[in-house]
């Protein structure tokens, strides 16, 4: 009640309770257990703000941005800031970190690079400043600068060396040092695009699975458009989950709002694609919350799966859907290197996810493959031995339907989430003229 | 005593033991417990070896010759064979093979590549004999074939992909599959080198420190001669151990036995020097067992340390001493590619180590530098206040003197393991003419 008022300094009591539950109350799945944040207390916020003027400047870029969304709302917990070079060798080596003796999921680096200029200019400062387009946003404390064996690291994060990989290109682009820290945030991070209402932190969907009385929590990573298939992936998930005992499952439709590659479609336009998905009636609604995962892509395959896993086991859910060859990517020199020309070997992504250390709690619900059945004309799951009867449709062509203003099969995705998906590529086409 | 007498069967007796003992017990150091092995039990040896001459055959070489003496003696518990592609998984992401709930060491591949010829010749046996050099050595039971994705299998182990590097050139250049499966070894191996003496198995190494009455067990890994500054951290590791109240600190004297890159001074040249070391006092003998440790060299730095220490644990060592870059290796491409023309940052093998799951019950020991004293013409400990009074010997000036019949400064190394050292760098000059 004092805090509903604005008596206690919402952060002071959240720190406060904090400090009571453990990391096995996160993984637990019970959403009563608050992840903690980052976020500098509002009675210290005027003075930290002060204080963080006279520091040494770093202008970041906007996935480090995204980075430090990641980082301040909890989803990389227990990870403080980014990451010091202890924590990052642990990360490249058993995929987890190490916290009170037990191992915590964590497969992806999270750094922030930094040149040797700017690497000069910090010298022996005990905090630096974060800018972001000339705004300040949070303080690192006590940095810790250490040599950003690129090579290194992207040979064990990716598995190739590649440098036509496009999150690999950045990094063979970013600075030659990383600076790892104690992350201050100064205010929530938003990004005016009309999605910040989609923007829930762990803690926000904790709560809102608790109102809606979910006792089952199923995510869904997606950065692509939803077809049909994938929702009957869900629904069916859904099913299973009734049948199995729960009461009032809960699906956690969750699209990566990170950066993504150029040749992806655009958050925003599946944002409204999904929406029409509900709107449709081809997810249920009353059982369904749409938010935004703020983490930007890396193409990591294997690697990265286990991080769309844990972040969203922060988040409270305990069913983790997972497809064909997760964060998977071609190989950039196609089938020269590998047999499908993929990076990732598409069943790999599954069975890492089983065997990782840090998920046992997660139960992983294995992608079954839905194709189109040209004799009941809807997506339905594959059947080997009707296998005539049935057509895959790729993205590759579900872009080119796209972009002729052909219309998809009837039943492939609904009419009102197909238009937005055809206008957006229609309207690349114009720009090619 | 039935069993001594040869009336029971040997292997079968150890099976049925070995059934007794769980993961915990291999790596607690009590070295009354007994390590699985793979051989097969001699009242069946003649009806597998006639049943294995009707399989597919498949010629190895002599690295998967010494890859099979050490799955066969039981260093990579809980291996039962070559890797299955899910046990290559968990090692290339978690450095851990996961059994009965508990996460074992276990960072390197051991893996067997064919090629797609042989592949082929395989087809859907449920067992295939491996054979080098014409000799039947061990069955392959229930064989997996798999993809040898090698270009992600050398990025995640060794943090690079250059081709020059001498055991990913060779990985290279293997089959383009791999085969797991469980092994059946028809007797132990041996390579007629008057070394097979110094060959022991974990299990005969447990009993003899079992009959040292040591109560603790610290291993020394090494490829290198042994110079004073080595003998001053073993004898000081001794003596600490003393200290800390065990009565009888037992050294593991074991060079690394099998297949090292060609500018690597032979084995026989090291094990003759490593005797004299031990003949001349340096080290003392009632308390240092000098035996050789089976495994090929990788060069793969903070991955590969692991396994050197992992090994030495099923072996009943319970304190391990780790170098400066351990298992470290010039970068193919030198200066241009780190700072220091190294692969690997020289402290990161022995912080992995020190952060490695399964290694836990490992005590690790550092290495404390030394370096050759000019005032007290001795090795000795360095000491940064009188920098200017020590003088680092390095591989290459050692290699130097050695070469031109120059004398290293006294106190360098025992004086009859020098002559050992320079005889063999001598020959190879004879040789160069």
């Amino acid at each position: 009640m004092l805090e509903d008022n604005g008596l206690i300094p919402k952060n002071l009591s959240n720190n406060h309770r904090n400090n009571g539950w453990s990391n096995g109350d996160i993984f637990s799945g019970r959403n009563d257990a608050i992840v903690p944040e980052l976020f500098v207390p509002e009675f210290r916020l005027k003075e930290a703000i002060n204080e963080a003027q006279n520091n040494p400047k770093i202008d970041i870029g906007l996935i480090d941005l995204q980075w430090i969304q990641v980082l301040s709302e909890g989803w990389a917990y227990p990870l403080k800031g980014f990451m010091r070079e202890n924590e990052l060798l642990q990360v490249l080596h058993f995929n987890t970190i190490e916290k009170n003796g037990e191992r915590i999921s964590q497969s992806i680096p999270i750094v922030l690079a930094i040149t040797t200029n700017v690497k000069e200019k910090i010298r022996d400062s005990s905090s630096v400043s974060l800018y972001y387009n000339g705004e300040l946003y949070a303080v690192l404390r006590d940095p810790e600068i250490y040599l950003h064996r690129k090579e290194e690291r992207i040979s064990r994060q990716f598995g190739t060396t590649e440098k036509d990989h496009p999150y690999i290109k950045m990094i063979y682009e970013s600075g030659d040092w990383l600076i790892g820290g104690d992350l201050e945030v100064f205010k929530p991070i938003k990004f005016n695009d009309h999605l910040d209402q989609y923007r829930l932190t762990p803690n926000q969907l904790r709560r809102k699975f608790s109102a809606m009385s979910a006792d089952a929590v199923f995510a869904f990573q997606l950065r692509n458009p939803i077809h049909n298939g994938h929702a009957l992936l869900m629904t069916d998930t859904h099913r299973q989950l009734r049948a199995r005992g729960y009461r009032k499952p809960v699906l956690l439709l969750h699209p990566l709002g990170g950066w993504t590659k150029d040749d992806d479609v655009p958050l925003d336009v599946r944002m409204r694609q999904h929406r029409a998905v509900l709107e449709e009636g081809v997810l249920e609604r009353d059982s369904t919350v749409l938010a935004v995962f703020p983490s930007p892509m890396m193409y990591a395959g294997p690697t990265e799966v286990q991080w769309h896993a844990k972040a969203r086991m922060v988040a409270g859910a305990n069913h983790y859907i997972v497809g064909r060859d997760p964060a998977g990517v071609p190989h950039p020199r196609g089938r020269e290197a590998t047999p499908d020309g993929n990076l990732y070997e598409a069943t790999h992504g599954a069975r890492v996810l089983r065997m990782a250390p840090g998920l046992d709690t997660l139960e992983i619900v294995p992608f079954r493959v839905a194709a189109y059945d040209l004799t009941n004309k809807q997506m339905d799951f594959f059947e080997p031995a009707r296998k005539d009867e049935f057509n895959f449709i790729s993205g590759t062509r579900m872009r080119k339907f796209a972009k002729s203003g052909e219309d998809p099969p009837e039943g492939f995705m609904a009419a009102k989430a197909w238009k937005v998906i055809a206008d957006y590529y229609q309207s690349l086409n114009k720009d090619d003229k």
